[in-house]
């Protein structure tokens, strides 16, 4: 096992991570920009280092300086969180080359993974079910016309090297087709370097379920149950809860066994999450492979009461897993809010500023993961995540109950500074929720009331 | 069941009853002495009645004061936390006079448990197994010497109306008992009204575990397992822990059917406890019966996912309780420790001041109960509970690691107070404590090096 592990994230994952190495006894090491020379996070790292100015482009996304601290430092291990290089083959490979061990699976399966026309081709090889598509990536508009027809609309065009919501286009007219591939394909170009897309057919009302593996290097795969993101934000996704509710468990249960076979028949290594729709008559479809942590493993974590990340480290330090199916225990409902930096009465733009007074929810079985704290600078060049409270209920009113007490004892006052916290408790109140009811556009359709 | 409550106590316990209240969509009126008009725990409540100056004699220990701010509120019921009023059974009789619903156990119930020596006698007539010692109230100082001739020495001098480790003395040789007779009883007069003594067998090298008991007014009662509370300073508890570690499991099954079979035998209702030694021989015996919620309860909810205060109100409210002993999961090992503001340098001296930085620690399976805040002033005239950590791990191993983890991170300063954080740690990392061969003499033997 490692001793020292170069942390090459900021915010609430770079603590997060910082904390599960503590527990094990391993060294940290942060890095990060100037942005964040002053963030508390850096407290609860034994070691800090500046490595380049606030644009992420020469900071947390510039492998060189990340690579230079680690080897100043002496660090052994590389923890990338989310976001950033987290699913970047290319910097595994220059950890490993390093002699670095890259928290995250092999660079090869980031690789296959990280082009989700790939990931489509090898999730259907392993027998999962995937929406009908383009089998490859798309070589021009026409292309994309001809699949779009055989498909049928409404279709989704989405960038081959995006995931986590960006880079995608819904159209729902052949005549608006045209169009939305070359804005996609310049959008992708800007966004990841790559232009290629690719096109699935779109499914209207669904649910975002996803399942959470671990995988040893020893060839043990396990799920840790499913959990449903489908409160989403222009595909961002806004609140996360486990189990999903109102579907059948047998349903979930199936998912979760075709993640684990997917899971299988890739060689994945780490721990990693597998997405799906399920569409209203209950048929379910993957959708891609988010190879890293996320950042809603907390309600998974809050059900199992397994600590994810620790299993990652145990895992990247060549551990076989402890855990076995009969081992994991699922108890009550857990219940996820992001609270972004944002102005929901102006169209959820971020709203940089100096935090002055932050004062988190606390009680019985509320967590809140944030780097938040009174003084600290929102900055644009960053996300606008401030925090994510996490609850769990005995049953899923109650935690519904728990979450929006949470929200309402948050006090987070600012110049400038607005957050998502009241339009959370109007999606925690709204009657589809309330009922399960909800699907992927509820919030879609709360906002252009 | 009633709409509003009226919290009759102060720091972390008002909280923690707030939030259970604000959950279940019932009203709160929180009543402060003028020492708390600026506890941030009042910005909780949806009412607030400051009932008078800071002795707690005249205002959180003054019936009176409390009764009119119910009346003055419309409260319909008065939660009393633990500590002050709490197993007071005049109070309790003085609430139902006036209507209100009292959240804890029947006047007459209180009555009897609060009498240890009453209570040593129904434990006994139910088949509990209690320590050789006086079935009555000594008369005086020659039926103790005589009491304790007969049960063998060591002995332990209680207060009748005593509790909570407070109010007792242990003497081990005969020519010591006259003289702890005669201080106790002062003591006892003192502190509690009462100079009524009785006399147990003193176990040596023991260990302290209690059961949490939940009855409701339908007849069904529940053991939601051990707690061991090992770890304490003169009788004080430092650190608690579930399950009971290094202990036979079969031994803690007895223990807990034993405590349902006592609470069932006195028609206890409502959250409780039930104190227990278990001696170097793994026999055990029952000490006393706490008729309250107790400060160490969040340990039991972390391990069994059950919220406490929350059926506390439930069963006031006359709801049958919903759990079964087959919906009782226990996961994992929790343990908390109690933050004090004390100074371990000076003989644990509790230190007033203010708070100047406080930023209590975060993460996973961390949950901190606190009312501190930077600002709050710590005063002489309460106790010096300033938090409690509370975590949960896989294993016992982990747990400590954790709870390690998380005192290192809190940060606590402010002129003139100190804390026992430090302290905490070593405990945590001695090896008897590690090993969990530990008894309730760990901490005194520590001290006295």
């Amino acid at each position: 096992m490692f001793s020292s592990v170069l942390i090459a994230n900021r915010g609430e994952i770079a603590l997060r991570v910082a904390r599960a190495c503590r527990e094990l006894g391993i060294r940290t090491v942060m890095v990060h920009s100037a942005a964040d020379d002053h963030s508390p996070a850096l407290r609860l790292a034994d070691e800090r280092v500046r490595i380049g100015p606030a644009p992420a482009s020469r900071s947390y996304l510039y492998p060189p300086a990340i690579l230079e601290a680690a080897e100043r430092t002496g660090a052994e291990a590389v923890h990338p969180g989310y976001g950033f290089l987290s699913e970047d083959p290319e910097f595994a490979e220059m950890c490993e080359d390093q002699g670095l061990t890259f928290v995250g699976p092999p660079a090869a399966v980031l690789g296959r993974l990280g082009d989700k026309a790939e990931a489509r081709r090898v999730a259907s090889a392993a027998g999962l079910p995937v929406l009908p598509g383009s089998a490859h990536p798309l070589r021009n508009g026409s292309e994309a016309e001809r699949v779009a027809g055989e498909v049928g609309y409404p279709v989704i065009i989405k960038a081959v090297a995006g995931g986590g919501g960006r880079g995608m286009a819904v159209v729902r007219h052949p005549r608006e087709l045209a169009q939305a591939y070359s804005t996609t394909r310049v959008a992708a170009q800007t966004a990841f370097g790559d232009g290629r897309l690719y096109i699935e057919r779109y499914v209207e009302g669904a649910r975002h379920i996803e399942v959470q593996i671990l995988a040893d290097r020893h060839g043990n795969v396990l799920s840790l149950g499913e959990r449903d993101c489908s409160v989403q934000r222009r595909r961002q996704k806004l609140i996360e809860e486990t189990p999903a509710p109102g579907l059948p468990p047998a349903l979930m249960a199936e998912i979760c066994d075709a993640a684990v076979s997917g899971a299988r028949a890739i060689g994945y290594v780490g721990a990693g999450t597998f997405e799906f729709v399920v569409d209203a008559d209950g048929a379910f479809f993957f959708i891609e492979v988010n190879s890293r942590i996320q950042v809603e493993h907390p309600v998974t974590e809050m059900v199992t009461g397994v600590d994810l990340v620790r299993e990652q480290l145990l895992i990247a330090g060549d551990r076989e897993l402890a855990l076995r199916d009969e081992d994991v225990v699922r108890r009550g409902v857990a219940i996820e809010c992001r609270v972004n930096a944002e102005d929901p009465e102006r169209g959820f733009l971020p709203t940089p500023g100096v935090v002055e007074e932050f004062t988190p929810p606390g009680g019985p079985f509320t967590r809140v993961d944030t780097h938040g704290a009174p003084g600290i600078r929102v900055t644009a060049d960053y996300d606008s995540l401030l925090a994510k409270v996490i609850v769990s209920g005995q049953d899923r009113d109650h935690a519904i109950a728990r979450m929006d007490r949470a929200l309402a004892e948050f006090r987070v006052a600012g110049r400038g500074v607005r957050t998502t916290i009241g339009f959370l408790q109007e999606v925690l109140a709204h009657p589809l929720f309330q009922d399960a009811k909800h699907t992927t556009s509820l919030v879609d359709s709360m906002i252009s009331l």
